[in-house]
C-alpha cells in the first residue's frame, strides 16, 4: 500500500501547478493507506503493531511536537481523553524541553514528527527515556533518528512530503492518532467492541468524504480570492474543531503571509473580538456536533460586529445558520469523531488557493524549511 | 492593607488620563498589599489561608480561567511544574467545559476570574466539583459567586479594576499564583525553607522594581509612537516569558486593535517567521535566565528577515546583544521566578501607549465588557 504515494512523487508535481495542491489532492489515498495499515476491515477493529509494554496500562500519556504536529496532538488529546479516558499533556518541543517536567510513573510519551529530525522534538524524546517514559513516535520516514529512539513507531503511510507547508503529512498524523485512540481505550477497557466498529466505519468513509471536497475546489478558489486582499483573518472553533482553526490559519500564514490567527471561539469574547471590523474574514470551523449552537452563537457575535465570516458546515448546520454568513462551504455529513480529518481538507485548499492568487511561492515559502533540524 | 487601592478607586482617575493607566500605576501599591496578606517578612514564609484538606497530598492541579487570567495560569504551571513537581493542567474555560475531561483523583482544580463571575469559568468550576476535585479560586471579588462556590479562596487585593483590558488584576493574579507554588512545593517537601526564603525575597522586591519601570514610561511612549503604525506586531518568549508574550498581545490587540500575537520563540520557525518583513515589530520578553542565549537566537533570525526587534532585558542581556535590536528597554536584574511579574509591566504600557497615541477608547474597547457573564 505504499506504493501509491511514493510512485506519485517520482513522477513529480504530474498535473498539478505545486507539489503542495497535488499533496492536498493525495490525500484520500494516503489516508486510505495510513488505515489499511493498522484497520482490519473484516473485523472492524484496529491492529497497531505489538508493543513491549501494555499500552491499557498507560497512567498518562505525554504528546510533544513542533508547529502543524503540535496540533495533530491537541485533536489527539481530545480522542484521548474523551474515548480512552486517559488524562493527556501535550505541549510544543521548545517549550517541554526547557521546562524539564515532572513525568508521571507508568507514563508514555508520543512525539510527532513527518520528518523525524526534529530538533526540538528529538531533544524532548531524549528527556523523557531519560525519566522513564516509553517512547512512542509517530513519523513519515522510518529511518529517522526519532524512529530509531522509540519504543514504537507508528508510521504515517504519506509518501515524501515536498512542499514546505504540510498537508497530508498531518491528516495521516491525524489518522494514526485515531487510531492510538481506539487502542488506547480498547486496552483500558473505556472503549467496547462495538464503539470500535462504529469509529473504524467513520475512518474507513474518510477517504470518500475528503474526496467530496476536494470536487469543490473551484468554489473553494472563489472563496480564496475573496479574501486574498485581507491583511487579517481569524478562525474559529470549539472542542475538536479548535485544533483545526490553528492549523488552518498557520496555512494561511505560512503560505500567503496573511496574519492569520486561530482561537478557540469561546475566548473570542475575553480579548480578539476588539479585532473584528468589515475587513477581517472569519473562517468558522462548525459541524453540526454538540457544540454548534454555541459556535454559531459566537459567529453572531462577530457578525453584528461587521465581520466576514465564512462558515464550513454541513447540509444541516447550514440549513440552521441560514443566511447569517458571508459565504459557506457545504461539508459532507462526518461522524463527530472524523470531522478534525474531515474539516482539515477545505482549510488547506482556501490557504493554496490565497497563495497561488497572489503569488507567493507557494511550495518554498519565504524563511521556512520543509524540516527542523535546528533549535 | 485593602485601603490604599480601595481609596484609589473612589477618587476617580485622579491625575491620570485613563482608568487604565492609573490600574498600571497602582501595580506597586496593589503587588505589595496582596503580597502583605501573605508573606510573614519576618520568617519570609508564606500563610495561605487555612484550607479544608492537605494542598501538598494533591495529585495534580487543573487550571482554568479566560482571557489573561488564562496566561496567569500558564505562568503558574511553569512555577508549579520546577517549584513544586506537581503535574499542572491548565485550559480556557470554554474548552474545559465542554470537553468534559477525565479529571485525576486527589487533585485539585484551580479557578481564576477577576469578577468571580465569568460564566465559562464558573460552569467549569462546577464541573470540576461534580468529579470529586477540591475546589481552589483566586478572585478580585470575594463576595462573587465562584468564590462563594469554592472550597478556599485566595483573594487579590487589586482593588476595583476599571479598564476593561486587565492589568492590575493580572499581575496580583501572579503574584497569589506564585505564594500557592511556594506553599504546595513546601507542603509537599520539594522546597526547602531556605529556598521559601529566597523566593519570598525575591517577591518582595517586586513593588520596589515595578516601579523602577514605571519610571521608563516616557521611553515606552516614544517606542509605542514607533509602533501604533504597524498592522502586525509579534511578541516572543520562552518559558516564563512566553505567558507573558501571548499577555502583551492580548492587551494590544483588545485596546489598540493592532493584530498582535505571543508565540513560543522556539515555535517561530515552524511557520510564523514566514509572516516577519521590516513591516512587522518583534517585541521580544527576553530576561537573562537559563534560556538566554536560545531566545536571542531566535531574535536574530527575525533580525536577519528584516523584522524591528524590541527587547525587553536586563543590562547583563542588553549588553549581550549589542546593536542587534532596533530598540531596547532596560529591566531591572530580576530573580527568575519573579520575571514573569515585572515583564508584564513594560508591555502593558507599550500597549497603552499605541492606544492612546492611534486614539482608540483606552478603557472601553469597541465590542469588549469588562466581566462576561454571559457564555
Amino acid at each position: 500500500t505504499k506504493l501509491s504515494a511514493v510512485s506519485g512523487a517520482m513522477t513529480g508535481k504530474g498535473n498539478y501547478n505545486h507539489f503542495m495542491q497535488k499533496e492536498i489532492f493525495e490525500q484520500p489515498a494516503v489516508i486510505g493507506d495510513t488505515l489499511h495499515s493498522f484497520i482490519n476491515p473484516a473485523t472492524r477493529s484496529i491492529k497497531l503493531p505489538d508493543m513491549p509494554f501494555n499500552i491499557g496500562d498507560a497512567t498518562r500519556l505525554t504528546i510533544v511536537a513542533c508547529g502543524t504536529s503540535f496540533y495533530a496532538g491537541l485533536v489527539a488529546k481530545h480522542w484521548i481523553e474523551r474515548y480512552a479516558g486517559l488524562g493527556v499533556d501535550v505541549d510544543v518541543a521548545s517549550e517541554f524541553r526547557y521546562r524539564c517536567p515532572p513525568m508521571p510513573k507508568g507514563g508514555i510519551a508520543l512525539f510527532i514528527s513527518q520528518s523525524g529530525e526534529t530538533a526540538d522534538t528529538l531533544a524532548a524524546l531524549r528527556y523523557a527515556k531519560s525519566k522513564g517514559q516509553k517512547i512512542l513516535s509517530i513519523v513519515n520516514v522510518p529511518e529517522s533518528t526519532i524512529a530509531r529512539e522509540s519504543d514504537v513507531v507508528l508510521q504515517t503511510y504519506a509518501g515524501p512530503e515536498i512542499g514546505v507547508a504540510s498537508t497530508k503529512a498531518f491528516t495521516t498524523q491525524l489518522t494514526v492518532l485515531a487510531c492510538l485512540a481506539v487502542t488506547i481505550g480498547r486496552e483500558n477497557g473505556s472503549l467496547s467492541a462495538k464503539d470500535e466498529a462504529g469509529i473504524v466505519s467513520a475512518l474507513t468513509e474518510l477517504p470518500k468524504q475528503v474526496a467530496e471536497i476536494l470536487h469543490h475546489d473551484e468554489e473553494i478558489r472563489n472563496l480564496a480570492i475573496n479574501i486574498a486582499d485581507a491583511r487579517d483573518v481569524l478562525y474559529l472553533g470549539r472542542g475538536l474543531g479548535y485544533p483545526i482553526a490553528l492549523e488552518g490559519a498557520l496555512k494561511l500564514k505560512e503560505i500567503s503571509y496573511i496574519h492569520a490567527e486561530g482561537y478557540a471561539a469561546g475566548e473570542m469574547k475575553h480579548g480578539p473580538i476588539a479585532l473584528i471590523d468589515p475587513l477581517v474574514p472569519i473562517i468558522v470551523i462548525a459541524p453540526s456536533d454538540d457544540l454548534f449552537e454555541k459556535t454559531v452563537s459566537n459567529m453572531q457575535e462577530a457578525a453584528a460586529r461587521g465581520g466576514r465570516v465564512i462558515f464550513l458546515s454541513d447540509a444541516k448546520g447550514l440549513e440552521t445558520i441560514g443566511d447569517m454568513a458571508s459565504a459557506t462551504v457545504e461539508m459532507p455529513a462526518v461522524a463527530d469523531f472524523a470531522s478534525p480529518i474531515l474539516y482539515t481538507i477545505p482549510v488547506q485548499m482556501l490557504a493554496y488557493h490565497v497563495a497561488v492568487h497572489k503569488g507567493t511561492d507557494v511550495d518554498q515559502p519565504r524563511n521556512l524549511a520543509k524540516s527542523v533540524t535546528v533549535e
